[in-house]
């Protein structure tokens, strides 16, 4: 645009030398390549990554112009990190749990069992010191991190038998990765780790018992109704996954200071506009799932509640010995959680009893 | 910025003519002044539409430069509506409430009892239609209004006497505004308005009761603990007050395209950034009150709720009544919040519940 509106305004003549130089260096457009961990406009966080394409591209009035490719579309989703991490795209969008095999610390960037909320984690961020520690963590990898959306707190699960008892996980097969499914498997059950594509049939098939995903909109849209008969909630194990973009660090520093803002102030907006659009879409598709597809909603007893707090308390804590890094944002995290959830006793907790009553 | 890059880069006998041209466009700096309802650098409010400003004039690359003013400096803060709206300056930072002089449809647009959280509110504007109607009703003024920031659930208030039943607020003489007030007074208690600066002095007199005010953070710095015994909770009349900037809609077509485009989405960062930072300052400002001040925390009986409850809807659906555009905004804001209760019951509410327990 600016290129453009200079040519229109400045005169063919006295423009020719001058905009030659000019777009060189001032006007330049950066073509960027973002690889993510999500099929092609998957909804909700495909989308959210098409978002932050988009926002990226108008902010900076298309001198960062951002491609967005699909899981496997330029590498397998599993290889995002390395992609951007090595410079051979600029720019991925994911969770940071996926790249546990990297650090452990990774996990308290997108959610731990018991964890923050999504509020409480932006609050993490941007004011208790969690931002500072991301950026220590992926400068080793040459990538600058920022949260790009929030699915909210998920749903429990689906179940084809009801959870009366911490007794009731004990031989329960469930998809359920990561620290959630560690900590079934200390109640006794045995978590199970399958693509999203594959979870429907296994269901079905009875190859699984049980399963989480995600919240009633992406849920809904997998028909997983269809094929269990309890959704239960709250997702004790995902309370508010953050979703991020991770970007190469030489590639941002390439771009002038203002259009280096312009990226992750872009990223601050996807990540409000994500958690916007699932508030609303779950609130729409709950609706839908009771109403039309008769779903039956159950609630975890609080005797299992409590006893997946105490077990998932023991597997975070455990994680956070891996190395000095993780013990250091675990440290940070933690403390934040706590001190966040008196508040929130009070206040959001408080308030949203008080409207159910 | 661009101008400045151009010279540095172009070389000075090839852009002389040419920048004088580009500099008539392009590089126009625009100099805007933003007029607020608060007190000049006043905690998280003032201070929120400080980085407002900062932060349209980093991600404009210093093309629109914006001078903010506290209260009474430019003009009286109850004047800033005016003030923006017929073009004495170009924007401003307020709560719309404060605005219920013009339509009483604007007090949907910070916060009305037993209302939207603000995740809630977020939603709704981005996704649940809300914005739309919030454009529709500032055109008439001439302006562009956009969310710039979020206290979360206030508290419920400041008192010198235990709240064990509705009957304890009948005589009460309590400083609280608004709806909130209103819906005091039909329990029989006395609604007083006062600014915050004449609080302090007025509970310690005794010349009130008791008194609302924001939250931990605020209220600390206040010091009301001094002077009253016991902090309720929850803010049911305030349960997530959207802060505001409203823009001449002509200045704001004034700038070219992308600017515009830029200046809305400052505010957007602006809202999370103040929302995140009163949620982790409200956590340590709790834990100072109640470790350091030994503040009283309680919480109000389940049947006072449901009573202000019963008498909240009542007043809320009475200002419906007013006239046709705030009928339209309460419909949309009021199925917005049914529809979303519901589905925060299974998520944020049962999650906060549960890690509670």
């Amino acid at each position: 645009m600016k290129r453009r509106n200079f040519l229109k305004t400045a005169g063919v003549a006295a423009a020719a030398t001058a905009t030659t130089t000019v777009q060189a260096t001032e006007d330049k457009v950066y073509e960027w390549k973002m690889v993510t961990t999500w099929p092609k406009n998957f909804p909700g966080l495909g989308t959210g990554a098409n978002f932050l394409a988009k926002k990226i591209n108008e902010m900076t009035n298309g001198q960062v112009k951002v491609s967005v490719y699909g899981a496997g579309e330029l590498v397998p989703a599993m290889e995002s990190f390395d992609a951007v991490s090595n410079g051979t795209v600029q720019m991925g969008h994911g969770a940071a749990y996926y790249w546990k095999g990297k650090s452990e610390a990774v996990q308290f960037f997108s959610t731990v069992p018991y964890g923050l909320t999504a509020d409480e984690m932006n609050s993490w961020l941007y004011y208790g010191g969690g931002m500072e520690l991301w950026q220590e963590l992926y400068a080793i990898f040459n990538l600058v991190p920022a949260a790009a959306g929030n699915t909210g707190v998920q749903m429990g699960g689906w179940f084809n038998k009801k959870i009366n008892s911490i007794e009731d996980l004990k031989g329960l097969k469930m998809r359920i990765p990561g620290l959630g499914g560690e900590v079934l498997k200390r109640l006794g059950g045995t978590p199970v780790s399958l693509p999203g594509g594959e979870i429907f049939t296994s269901l079905q098939s009875g190859a699984i018992d049980a399963t989480e995903w995600v919240g009633p909109y992406n849920d809904m849209a997998f028909g997983l109704y269809k094929v269990a008969k309890f959704y239960y909630y709250p997702g004790w194990h995902e309370p508010g996954t953050a979703l991020e973009t991770f970007i190469n660090k030489s590639a941002l520093e390439a771009l002038p200071k203002y259009l280096q803002g312009l990226v992750l102030d872009a990223a601050r907006i996807a990540n409000q506009e994500m958690f916007a659009e699932y508030n609303a879409r779950n609130g729409s598709a709950l609706e839908e799932l009771v109403n039309k597809h008769g779903v039956q909603l159950k609630k975890f007893p609080d005797e299992v509640l409590k006893q997946l707090r105490s077990v998932s308390d023991a597997v975070v804590a455990e994680v956070a010995k891996k190395d000095a890094m993780t013990q250091k944002v675990y440290d940070s995290y933690i403390n934040f959680r706590d001190k966040s959830a008196k508040y929130a006793d009070i206040a959001e907790r408080a308030y949203l009893n008080a409207r159910a009553l």
